[in-house]
């Protein structure tokens, strides 16, 4: 058997999310699908994060095993070959170690998330971003962000379908920047709860409309409660962009 | 009457292209039947530019004339709340003097093409760039480019169908860029012909692979016949970024 670490880039928006869903297409099926049309072996698909339905990754981590003999660029072209027209590519495709787990093996996540800040219905990038029509403050925004910073119990920004065994998480990074009337959000951590990025978001969002005060996310967060939360930002402006291994 | 300028956002991917076309849908029709919805009235839309089918614009400039009284921000809103789900978006909407042509006033055009330069498939940019697998050479697509600006006969990159009096332009600027795996060509002139820029960078890319000399594009250049022309660029990579008045 080779182990097979594949990166990998999709438009979350057809798919019920990342992991295999009893009901509804996922990228972990189509990618095994396209495994199975090449190799004739059932292989099972284990990524570094979770993603919800219409969220994005620009490069997911994963792994998967073959028997077949083939090179890791041959089977990464054959793939992508069966995965069309679904729009999911294998951007690399390496031989690793049998004990690397793209998931277990993961020290940190990085996502984005993209709010376009304007009047205007997106055209080019609809379903790429949260359209937020009100003036966002995004200096106030990073302000507020910075309370999450560092472990905490982030029992308010989890969702209450989240399966960890705890809610305490060490965020490393939270920081908004606007560029015109784009604002990003850059978030890190070794991992995150479910729905704690777009709650996070939605959170800040508030802020920058002035609906809540800054120090809001920071009482929000010492509440440890589901009902503390703001707003849920929507999925489809959420990109998981790197795994990061110790190597 | 009052004369309205419009600032157009649009994903070309299923129009037949800006202007009306007797089959097929156009963003031109697009726009004059929100209006209609709006006001009442039979407008016709002039714009900056015309493009083909595929192409897509971040901010093309237009304008209509309208009777029916009400502010330029509340007829954007109305126009943009009716061409939905239509991938068009008015972005900005200003009354300009009714001696102001979006067309005839325009004194310089600027366009971006965009090149995916990878193996993999597009997901997110679908219809949004132009995937090149074969590994570009940026710098000698951007030597040969140097070679088509200026005041020069354009007929080699002219389709056979343009309309315009004279094959003569003057281009003052076409420069290429890479960031990461990423090609952007900067197109800006006074006026184009109809292909130019497509056909442009058509040529360069065959540069970039190698398949081209540099000196080549200027000897295409020089021929002034279509045949000399090694490819047209596909419509879906090409970008109407800004059009430019004396004001």
């Amino acid at each position: 058997m080779m182990r097979l670490a594949l990166t990998i880039e999709f438009d979350g928006t057809p798919f019920q999310g990342l992991q295999r869903q009893a009901h509804g297409p996922s990228v972990q099926q189509a990618v095994e699908d396209a495994a199975f049309a090449v190799t004739g072996e059932r292989v099972i698909l284990h990524s570094a994060g979770r993603t919800d339905s219409g969220v994005h990754a620009l490069a997911m981590r994963s792994h998967l095993d073959i028997a077949k003999d083939m090179t890791p660029f041959r089977f990464m072209e054959a793939l992508n070959a069966h995965l069309r027209p679904a729009p999911v590519a294998i951007l690399a495709c390496e031989e690793v170690d049998e004990d690397w787990h793209a998931r277990f093996s993961c020290i940190g996540r990085r996502y984005q998330y993209r709010i376009a800040n304007r009047r205007a219905p997106l055209t080019l990038e609809k379903n790429r971003a949260w359209l937020v029509r009100q003036e966002l403050d995004a200096d106030a925004m990073n302000d507020a962000a910075q309370a999450l910073v560092g472990q905490h119990d982030f029992t308010t920004f989890r969702s209450v379908h989240c399966q960890a065994a705890s809610p305490v998480k060490s965020l490393d990074r939270l920081e908004v920047e606007r560029t015109d009337d784009r604002i990003t959000i850059y978030a890190e951590a070794r991992s995150f709860l479910h729905h704690q990025v777009r709650s996070m978001v939605g959170c800040l969002a508030l802020v920058g409309m002035g609906r809540w005060p800054v120090a809001r996310v920071a009482e929000a967060l010492a509440a440890r409660d589901r009902n503390a939360l703001g707003l849920n930002a929507p999925p489809h402006g959420l990109y998981f962009v790197e795994a990061v291994y110790p190597d």
